[in-house]
């Protein structure tokens, strides 16, 4: 049939038809070739990042940006142009570019043509002089100034324009940073077979903790968002053995903290067949080590933009059972603490601190916390009981991770449930992989945003969060 | 003050207490030591997985996993365990350890020590005998037999019981597929500086496209679930130049069809400085093409598990313009097309053999769609008033990615929502990254789930989707 029909090709602009089957490699070839550009030079050069400008000179290349920075002199004029790599700085000293330049705002997107010329004045070296400026999209004036070292803005402003206050170079950083800790998590885990799942975040019940969790309307059925995907990454270590998740939580907390967040961005981590939480401790050990050696290069680049200091990890985690973690803290406060059942954000920083201090490092392990303030699906210490066979990783004194072995049996679940005074029926979909054989397991849970404002000594979780989710912010 | 305070370390089970400071090397090295294990024998060899059976022929060894199959002959009984990388084989001769074997379900999770014995006919060329049996995990009987080649049972049954229909090896696949592909998508654009971003998921306005929004209660106030991150990743341009981002979406789709659910996993692309859809369209053949070859190797090795096909794409896509995609259907159907404003399935899959059988390709850009049936900030091609500067990719006749050039200027966002009848203050904090600078940009959106049911010839999307959500299904 197809033979009879005539085949038209669409190609480059202006659209042109053709007459009969056109031979398929004409085709590709043209099709090769980009429609014409929406600035006006068809003939314009290549454009060529900021960070490269330096190769390019003597040449006459384009340069696409921001106008981060204007200056204007007697004699001469300045534009900073800002692309993803860096700044550039353009040359004019003609009259119509000069009187171009002077009306336009900063963070008005342009494009320069002009030549490489040796400057080692310049930010790179070189800077481009004889430029042509054409406008690509217009910029009303900023609510604050980008150039600055430091943005210019109290938290609550800068969140509320943060499409502008997320270009400035501090902010930027510090999602580079958490980018780069993702790639070192996911590295280290696909190196050991674990396999990338992405699981509900709508639920059908409010089982896993009951509170803070956001109500939905579904399909005129009731639901909610998921505060973790911990059933599902339990059911599934029934399925691969090892699994993890990065994917957004969520929780309705009622606080109004510098550490919480509605929706945070959760690295999950699940696998089978261990023996102990030790075993969980150690792939938490192997996977803090990635994400630290990925954001190191990072933060080394962007050392005067970010006040992080590269945190220090021994070989091993330093280690704290619960117990002796009371011990210590009633022996430095002359206060007896060893009835307590928890720890105080206070004694987390104690802790953190003497880890520091004793250990070198910003990272300590307590674990065997008390079986009452833990989860229902926690494993007892076998060995001690009272005690979970769990833990926490502070990280600078602040809860970083929990972790820890659960529960594998399906009558331990029958149990642990029951002596909740809950109904097992309600727990139904979740305790069908117990039922129908799972290994000894356990895993752990990081908040991406906590450890990176931890690693830049942010002082609020939002500065670190692109657009964050609280008791009062919904936009942008 | 430290200096009087005893140190206590938690080490090896049973808990020892030490006075003083115990010198830290030694606190380490004890630190690397596990726990006892949950098993019986605390000096078992260690576990070997399925796959490395053979290189330990002559040695006793632990194989961990769930009972797969129990098959009881006259003389001898077979277990075949399942681990995450594979099967193996353990013969059973002597009579407590069959009449163990006899009682326990299949699933079950067990550990089994033996020694490994040359044997051509097992399933990787060795077995285990003289074995031992350790129970880990109790299993009921199952609802469907997971040693069979194909699951026997309905698509409702096996989402039901998906903590169980997801251990059988050809749904395993499908998601160890989707992992594959998930990885050669973010490798395509790292390498091309894309950086990774994460999104708000619950936001306050419904105004992307007003229809099929999950609401929510949000601290009491109306809030929606993400259709797509369409805004903030354009916002980002403004920030990052390119940015992606990988996670759910969420459709309220009133319709109960074979390829819609009510949250995917989408793939999101989104960068600045294009001059046309055609450089959006060259960035998602990159990706497409990074993503089948991160499958390739997978789908070789499980090519008797999968139904699927390698996917033949040319060095660059066939393309089509919407118009000529019309005259092509008509010319085809003997009926006048040429006056429709979209295609219909049926023509998409036209088209998709079309391609297949001119160009040898599972793949086709339609583009220039009118911009009638684009959402709002979708550019207008500026050569062809009417037509869109957009276009969708089909994969093997169906839409897998709608991509495009989007509008860039404050204004023309201004006349774009002022032509639908609305108001720009409903989306202030949306235009916020227009009114300061932004570049030319486009992007596109891949169906993660979509992508693995064509190319796996999934009837149903279901079938590719751990916990799947619609109309119907909120568990597990």
């Amino acid at each position: 049939m197809i033979g009879a029909v005539k085949v038209w090709w669409h190609r480059d602009y202006p659209i042109a038809h053709t007459s009969g089957v056109v031979p398929t490699e004409e085709v590709f070839s043209r099709m090769s070739q980009p429609m014409p550009p929406l600035s006006p030079a068809a003939d314009r050069p290549p454009r060529v990042l900021s960070a490269q400008l330096a190769s390019h000179e003597g040449t006459r290349i384009r340069i696409a940006g921001w106008l981060h920075r204007v200056r204007v002199l007697k004699s001469v004029a300045f534009a900073i142009v800002r692309d993803r790599a860096g700044l550039s700085q353009v040359v004019v000293r003609d009259e119509s570019t000069r009187a171009q330049l002077e009306s336009l705002c900063e963070e008005t997107v342009i494009e320069v043509e002009g030549v490489v010329t040796h400057n080692p004045a310049a930010v790179n070296g070189a800077e481009l002089t004889q430029p042509s400026i054409h406008v690509l999209g217009e910029a009303s004036q900023t609510p604050f100034d980008l150039y600055r070292p430091k943005l210019q803005a109290m938290l609550p402003a800068s969140l509320d324009h943060a499409p502008v206050a997320l270009r400035h170079r501090r902010k930027k950083a510090a999602f580079e940073l958490a980018a780069a800790a993702v790639n070192g998590f996911r590295d280290a885990l696909t190196k050991r077979s674990f396999i990338e799942v992405h699981t509900p975040k709508i639920v059908g019940s409010a089982t896993e903790s009951g509170a803070n969790v956001f109500a939905l309307d579904y399909f005129s059925r009731p639901a909610y968002l998921a505060q973790s995907p911990q059933f599902y990454k339990q059911t599934l270590v029934g399925v691969f053995e090892r699994v993890f998740e990065v994917g957004p939580v969520f929780r309705a907390e009622p606080h109004d903290t510098v550490r919480h967040l509605a929706q945070y961005t959760s690295l999950d981590v699940e696998f089978g067949f261990i023996d102990s939480r030790r075993d969980v401790e150690l792939m938490l050990h192997h996977t803090v080590r990635s994400m630290l050696d990925a954001v190191s290069e990072c933060m080394r680049e962007q050392a005067d933009a970010l006040d992080a200091a590269p945190a220090m990890l021994p070989d091993r985690f330093p280690r704290l059972h619960f117990r002796e973690a009371l011990t210590l803290l009633s022996e430095a406060e002359g206060v007896d603490h060893t009835a307590a059942n928890d720890l105080s954000p206070g004694h987390e920083r104690w802790l953190g601190e003497w880890a520091r201090r004793e250990h070198d490092s910003d990272f300590l392990i307590v674990e065997g916390y008390p079986m009452s303030k833990r989860p229902f699906y926690t494993a007892v210490d076998p060995h001690e009981p009272g005690y979970s066979d769990s833990f926490d990783l502070l990280f600078r004194g602040t809860e970083l991770v929990t972790g820890g072995r659960r529960l594998h049996r399906y009558a331990d679940y029958v149990d642990a449930i029951e002596a909740r005074g809950e109904s097992v029926d309600d727990y139904a979909s979740y305790l069908e992989a117990f039922a129908y054989g799972m290994p000894p397991h356990g895993g752990f849970a990081i908040g991406l945003e906590r450890f990176i404002a931890s690693l830049t000594n942010a002082a609020n979780i939002r500065e670190v969060t692109l657009f964050p989710r609280d008791l009062h912010r919904l936009f942008p």
